[in-house]
């Protein structure tokens, strides 16, 4: 069961040729949305025949019984591809159980390579990459979401690790300005936008730096990273 | 400054075509090793003239003052490109004082898709990626060790947390042992084997099955996945 066909812009751009030569091997295929999922194979391969493959959607709404069933083509010796939106297939996006189910059946399970915000943004930071954890959407409660940022200031003094976090895009300027006001001033803070894009943008200053600037990244897809 | 031009295999299996096309256009290069960084280039483009690019040394024995001396291309304007042994570069892997200094200058970093076995094993382990811990290596002391195991098991219970570490290669079969005998058995591990490589091999099982199970993963490269 080969994962991470995903694209991130032109898929010959930033995926391996040897993902796109796979597709046209693989007729069953568990995708995060139809539309695109398409879209993305059409682009990738232009004389492939839609028409002709099974597709199952897995997304945040998939019921758990209904993952299982997703495995049975796999159980009966065919090639599952596993195609996410925008990230990595069961890291931070929709596939995990699936994956999991085909670990339990004793599936193979193949990882293909493909762009992962996560590793790039850590790449690209100067932050520490021997150590590093993400933690997915801070909470939104207010008394949750300041215990969160006592956590990961304490992780980062305590454990030398970089926290790498994600945020919906609508409020990505509200939480800088919080980070900039709330946390020690000498943090800092990495916002890695629009990675692999046109207007890909990954700047890493100190949080007194964000403090004082203008900046505007609402709406856009991004990713934070902090380390000391 | 782009960096991740790596290997892991054939180049053009792994790689994008971006990276391989993006190589010709670079004259200075920064490399962990430089007879396989040359290897690597020849590889990904046999028209290429070696002798006529320019290499620096960067490892774990390159001194911290030493990296921004190398810096110094691009701040006359040049692209530098950054190549490390097995995975990416400043993940743990040498580059991070690189691109920290390129960030602190403001030169702008460019990270480039290649394989990433933490990513890469954690699509493939099953477990959970929206909060997950990058470790390096777990102590050796082993005061240290027991303390390490206590922590990364607690972190699975309280924040659900997937935890990944390495090993030096030698020492694999007696990790496995350590943590099949001394975790919770009902805890899941997955070995992530040869990422990439023709002897590709990734298995999630409960802890109580590496108990009584035999392996061979002795100097195999591998990376280690634990989660409930």
């Amino acid at each position: 069961m080969p994962s991470n066909l995903t694209p991130g812009g032109n898929p010959a751009e930033v995926l391996p040729l040897r993902n796109i030569q796979l597709l046209s091997t693989i007729r069953y295929f568990v995708v995060e949305e139809l539309r695109t999922a398409r879209r993305f194979l059409k682009a990738c391969d232009k004389s492939i025949d839609i028409d002709s493959l099974h597709f199952e959607v897995l997304n945040e709404h998939t019921a758990p019984e209904q993952v299982t069933r997703m495995l049975a083509p796999a159980l009966e010796g065919n090639n599952i591809g596993v195609i996410s939106e925008a990230g990595c297939p069961a890291v931070a996006d929709p596939g995990a159980d699936l994956v999991a189910a085909a670990q339990a059946a004793d599936v193979q399970v193949v990882p293909l390579v493909g762009p992962s915000s996560i590793i790039m943004s850590l790449m690209a930071s100067g932050f520490n990459g021997q150590s590093f954890a993400f933690l997915g959407y801070l909470p939104i409660d207010a008394r949750a979401r300041a215990a969160a940022f006592r956590q990961l200031t304490r992780d980062i003094a305590v454990r030398h690790q970089t926290q790498i976090f994600i945020e919906t895009p609508y409020r990505n300027n509200r939480l800088i300005a919080e980070l900039a006001t709330s946390l020690p001033p000498n943090l800092k803070l990495c916002v890695a936008c629009d990675i692999t894009g046109p207007d890909e943008h990954i700047i890493t200053r100190p949080l007194a730096w964000w403090r004082s600037q203008r900046y505007d990244y609402a709406k856009r897809p991004a990713i934070f990273l902090l380390y000391s």
